[in-house]
């Protein structure tokens, strides 16, 4: 049985413009892996309706899970929410227990926070969907369907991610394993490491050239770190062994795991 | 007349796993706003043969320029090259120029380097290809049509950014102007924001909420960043006017420009 697969849409200009690091991508594919989910594809669209909702009704046929960022403010450049009722061909409605939620909660604050016709707005959902409801917002994100829409602020999106989470289901957990060689060069390695790929079908295996110029003792230069990754565990150990070995054949001294941070 | 458009194709497992965070996309999102050549889509693509063809085919079309990063060294997992030579139907050939370019540097290098069979591969291109030489290694990008193809690596990929831009041609600038204040939330102005974009209908005009726990004096806290971008200047000094005005109107103390950084 093949694991379920997700797609990311990061929505918004600011990513598209360079203004904004993007910083969810990292942590939803590093939760997701770890959940059995892996991260396949990931978009970064402009804040466009049309393109919001044809992008959204492509990749929702091919995925099991697409999970958005951005765009679910108060604001009108906020628009995600809206778009996403379009791609479903549903109203877009407030929806009466959020807005009860919101109101009780803005009228708590002091000095309490009006309730204005742009913070009704984050009450309203496409018709039939699921909020998310986190313990950072009273404003929420909310499922349509296989479509997770989350905010863009990255404490936000986490706290919403961390409460949606055990409704997702689970795949078998992705693992991998590193190993690192200082002062080895990837032209190098090439054919022996296609070799270890060959014996180890089913796992990804990865070569990427890094340079610390900085690091610790034994850890500064640069190197290659070898990354075997899959569903099966033993699988993945034995890859790293192979990795580790094949290594050693050519003299280098490997380093299994990550080295530590610089 | 509007501006060239163009598209960012990052393509490797490692950013879809989270292991690596991609640095590239911020530096290309910056260096093509400048250049008038806006970034209107990425998408991040694991190392799949018919993934690459086609989004590579899906794009090209759809898009003035194509730009990739990644998948372009000699392990078994760089296959860009390979299958930006399938998506335009053209034979991979070793290039002979880039070939000699490599076989001398590296008969240059103490100790000589082994030119072997993987490393012939980073010299081997789409026929048709003109190779992106930089500063700083000799195995070349390439520019093939519109798909504009470099490394994965931060520091090579920005090298051959450069060495190819002068070749790009160039848009109209997008400017873009910032307008800070602290203790506003997004709630309370997104009703005049909106009325501001409604005046400037050929501007982008965001709104970005932040957070600074340890910002410098008149900087901690949390607050809003409004953002006004186009590609007329004078529009966009208008709107970025009409801003920090709209904030004085509800009391707010705006910052025009970014605030020193923390």
């Amino acid at each position: 049985m093949s694991n379920p697969t997700a797609c990311l849409l990061i929505i918004g200009n600011e990513v598209l413009s360079g203004r904004t690091r993007d910083a969810n991508l990292q942590f939803l594919a590093t939760r997701l892996g770890e959940m059995g989910i892996p991260l396949r594809e990931v978009r970064v669209i402009p804040d466009v309706p049309g393109t919001i909702i044809a992008t959204v009704n492509e990749v929702r046929a091919k995925f099991d899970h697409v999970f958005t960022t951005g765009g679910i403010g108060p604001t009108h450049d906020d628009i995600t929410s809206e778009c996403v009722a379009a791609a479903f061909g549903v109203p877009w409605v407030v929806h009466e227990e959020s807005r009860a939620l919101m109101a009780e909660d803005y009228a708590r604050r002091d000095p309490p926070v009006e309730f204005n016709a742009a913070r009704l707005r984050m009450a309203t959902l496409p018709l039939g969907a699921t909020p998310i409801r986190c313990a950072m917002v009273t404003a929420p994100g909310f499922t349509m369907g296989n479509v997770h829409v989350m905010a863009g602020v990255p404490r936000i999106m986490q706290s919403m991610f961390e409460a949606l989470a055990p409704s997702l289901g689970r795949g078998v957990p992705v693992v991998s394993r590193a190993v690192h060689a200082l002062g080895v060069y990837e032209g190098n390695i090439a054919e022996p490491l296609g070799a270890v790929q060959a014996r180890f079908p089913g796992l990804d295996i990865g070569s990427y050239p890094f340079y610390r110029a900085h690091g610790p003792q034994g850890f500064s230069g640069g190197g290659v770190a070898l990354v075997a990754k899959g569903t099966d565990a033993a699988e993945v150990e034995a890859a790293a062994a192979a990795i580790t070995q094949m290594l050693r054949d050519l003299g280098a001294a490997p380093i299994q795991g990550e080295p530590p941070p610089v």
